[in-house]
């Protein structure tokens, strides 16, 4: 997509600019997840951010079938909003002296990436509802929910656990 | 805050810079709001922004009164995240040229940011309970709980009108 070309002209454009977008999203966050992982102290929260790793590649693969039912080739574009989540959770994270401290921001930063991927997905889910894509549709709302469900888990871990541990 | 410097010790150490990250956002967002409103094309959706404009002057002055309680001092620290979302913003409203399809993304655009807001301010009022700031908590929760309405808005807008404009 260039930048000084009205490159989108229809719901479809936005749709297929959207899943390009969400595409590079989740690519990062597989690369960003393991390195989360390293730096937890807290073990079920690692292991969180490894059964999410999982669950990450899985969304990657997903989002190539839908590109495929699509007709369109599956390539990512510049997201500098995952971008700007990645490098601010990197930096907060190299901040942190305490390691409970550093759990309560590592679970902080999850969630800010999993609202941005649920809100993206919302988004394609509504427009691919518009554009009569059902086939879209399932796929997109599996992700989704998987989404949603980690971010319930993050906050139930952060306040049954984390941040007990972090303000003792 | 130094990058190179550990200058997180504490759970209300992380709490304060939460609070300047979401300070600068907030102000960033007042800078962006205008600007979407212009871009808006439905009156409904054009006038939604001011009004959010509006409440969002008002969290920036709640976030003063929350330093003030905590007896900091009211400034920002850069946040790459809503700059990420706003450049975002941007970019593909630099792209679109359908204007009921450009009301899609701007509304899109919109619940990225406050998405990005209802993580923060989730986390900034569980660290707040912790740390037995009820004082602050309450002013945080009013802000919450407008962001969400405002997120809820946007998705009824999307869902009545504007999608169903966009893709026809």
């Amino acid at each position: 997509m260039g930048l000084f070309s009205k490159d989108i002209k229809t719901m479809d454009d936005l749709f297929v600019h959207q899943l390009r977008d969400i595409y590079y999203a989740e690519q990062q966050l597989v690369k960003a997840l393991p390195k989360m992982a390293d730096k937890a102290t807290d073990k079920q929260l690692k292991q969180g951010f490894l059964t999410h790793l999982e669950e990450t590649r899985t969304h990657v693969k997903r989002l190539e079938q839908v590109f495929q039912m699509h007709g369109t080739e599956a390539k990512g574009v510049d997201c500098p909003a995952i971008d700007g989540i990645i490098e601010e959770a990197d930096e907060v994270a190299g901040e942190v002296a305490d390691k409970s401290v550093l759990d309560a921001a590592l679970i902080n930063a999850a969630q800010a990436a999993e609202h941005y991927e649920i809100t993206r997905y919302g988004s394609l889910i509504a427009w691919a509802n518009q554009l009569g894509r059902s086939d879209c549709v399932s796929l997109l709302q599996k992700t989704l929910d998987e989404e949603k469900a980690t971010d319930q888990k993050l906050t139930k871990m952060a306040e049954s656990r984390v941040n007990l541990r972090a303000a003792s």
